[in-house]
C-alpha cells in the first residue's frame, strides 16, 4: 500500500501541473479555433490520460474508473477511482477552485484519497488508519464547532430537483448555519477535512469526486457515512460528512429533505 | 479624478499586502493567545487603519466610510468606501476567496472602483465613462450567455429570512441555472465583470461590499440598477447585477422572491 500512497500522491501533483498548464493558457485566451467547451474537454481527457498512463505504468493490473474514459478491470483488487478535474466549470470560466482527485479502493473500502489543488499547490492525502495530512502536515476536522459556528458546503447536481436543493440550503439557514458552494465537491470535501468548513452536503456524487474526500474527512477525525465503495463507484450516492458538533445536523436534514 | 484613480489602485494593493501577511500568518497558526476571531478583528482594523493613513495623506479633505470604523464627512464630495477584507469568514478560515475593496463617490455616483485580490494578485478596476480592467487588460461581463450557460452567485445575510435567502436559490436552479456562494460578495461581483460569473443577486448589500463591483460590471458591459450611491452608504440596499441576457431574469427572480 505504501508504495501506492506515494505514487498516488506523485500522479497528482504531475496530473496537477499539467492541468494547471491547460489553467493558464485559458486565462491567456489561447482557444484557438476552439470553444472553451471543447478546449476543457481537451484538457480533461489529457490530464486523465495522462494519470492512467503513469497509473498502468507503475501497477499495470490494477483497475482504473474515471469520469472521463471507460473503466479496466482489476486483477489485483486495487482500483484506482480518478477525476482529471473535479469543477471543470471553475476551470473554464478562470475560477481558481477546482482539483485533481484520486483514490484507491481495496476491499470496498477507500484505502487512499489524494486532492491536489495545484493553483494554491495544496496536497491533501489520506491512508486508512493513517491519519491525514496538508502539505505533509496532520489535518484535523473542526470538530467542536456546531453548525451556528461556521459554514456548510453543499453542491447541486441536475440530478436532484431544484426543490431539494433549495430546501437543504434552507434547512442549513434554518439551523443558523451558512451555506457554502464553490462548484467543486471535492475541493470542498478536502476544505472539512482540513476544518475550513464545518460539513458537507450533497444528495448524489459520483465515486471519482467523492471517496477521496470521505476518506480524508473520516481520517481527519470527522463523520461520514459508512457507504460500500464498490456501490458509490457503479451508481454514486449521496455523501454527508463533517466534524461531530455537525454531523448529526446534516443527517437529519438530509433524512427529511432527500426523500 | 485621475490622481485619486491611480491612487487607489496603490492603495489597494499596499492594503491588500498588509492583509496578506495575515492571512499568512493565520494560516500558519500563529495566533498567540488570542482566538482567531480576535485576531481577524485584529488584521480587519489594522489594513483598514493603514488604508483611510494612506487615503488622508493624498487626499486630506475627502470623507472615508469603512466598515470599521467611524465615518469621516467629505469637504470635497469625493467620499471613499472601504471594506478592508471582504469575505472575513474565508479569510478567517484559510479559503482563498477575500478581497480588499475600496470604491470613491462623488455626486451620488461611484467614480472609481477597486477589487483587489492579494492572494492571486488579481486587480480588478473601473472608472466611470472610462471602462474596466483586470490586471490593467479590458475586461467584460459575458453579455450574450444566458442563465443556462453558466453560474449565478449568491449572498447570504443574516439579515434577511432563510425561506427569501432559498427561494433564490431555488428560482435560479428552476430556470435552468446553477448558484454559487464564495462567501465574498465583492469578489463575487469582480467575478461577475470579469465573465467568470453570469450574475449576481442579494437581497441587502452593504456600501463597502457592492458600489465596486457595481461600477466594475457596468463598465465591463454589464447591467446594474440605477441606485443613489449616497443611499447605498446609509442604509444598504439589494444588488442585482450581470450580463445582459440574464439580467431581466435576476431582476423577475429579485421581484417576487424579496418582499
Amino acid at each position: 500500500m505504501n508504495n501506492r500512497s506515494q505514487a498516488a500522491v506523485e500522479i497528482a501533483r504531475i496530473g496537477g501541473e499539467l492541468a494547471l498548464e491547460y489553467y493558464r493558457r485559458l486565462g491567456s485566451l489561447v482557444i484557438e479555433d476552439k470553444g472553451p467547451q471543447d478546449f476543457v474537454s481537451e484538457a480533461d481527457k489529457a490530464v486523465e490520460t495522462h494519470i492512467r498512463n503513469m497509473i498502468i505504468a507503475a501497477f499495470p493490473d490494477d483497475g482504473i474508473v474515471g469520469e472521463e474514459d471507460a473503466p479496466k478491470p482489476s486483477s489485483t483488487g486495487y482500483t484506482w477511482v480518478i477525476d482529471p478535474i473535479d469543477g471543470t466549470t471553475n476551470f473554464i470560466s478562470g475560477i481558481p477552485a477546482w482539483t485533481v482527485v484520486l483514490a484507491v479502493v481495496f476491499e470496498d473500502k477507500t484505502q487512499i484519497g489524494v486532492i491536489f489543488d495545484p493553483v494554491h499547490n495544496e496536497m491533501f492525502v489520506a491512508n486508512r488508519g493513517a491519519g491525514a495530512t496538508l502539505n505533509g502536515a496532520p489535518m484535523a476536522c473542526a470538530s467542536d464547532a456546531p453548525i451556528t459556528r461556521g459554514t456548510v458546503g453543499t453542491g447541486y447536481s441536475s440530478r436532484i430537483s431544484a426543490q431539494a436543493s433549495a430546501d437543504v440550503v434552507l434547512a442549513i439557514l434554518e439551523k443558523g448555519g451558512v451555506f457554502h458552494r464553490n462548484a467543486s465537491g471535492a475541493l470542498s470535501l478536502a476544505y472539512v477535512a482540513s476544518g475550513r468548513l464545518l460539513g458537507y452536503i450533497e444528495e448524489h456524487m459520483n465515486a471519482w469526486d467523492c471517496l477521496a474526500g470521505q476518506l480524508l474527512i473520516a481520517e481527519a477525525g470527522g463523520q461520514i457515512e459508512d457507504q460500500s465503495a464498490n456501490q458509490m463507484i457503479a451508481q454514486g450516492g449521496r455523501v454527508i460528512a463533517g466534524g461531530n458538533a455537525v454531523f448529526d445536523d446534516l443527517l437529519k436534514i438530509a433524512d427529511t429533505t432527500y426523500k
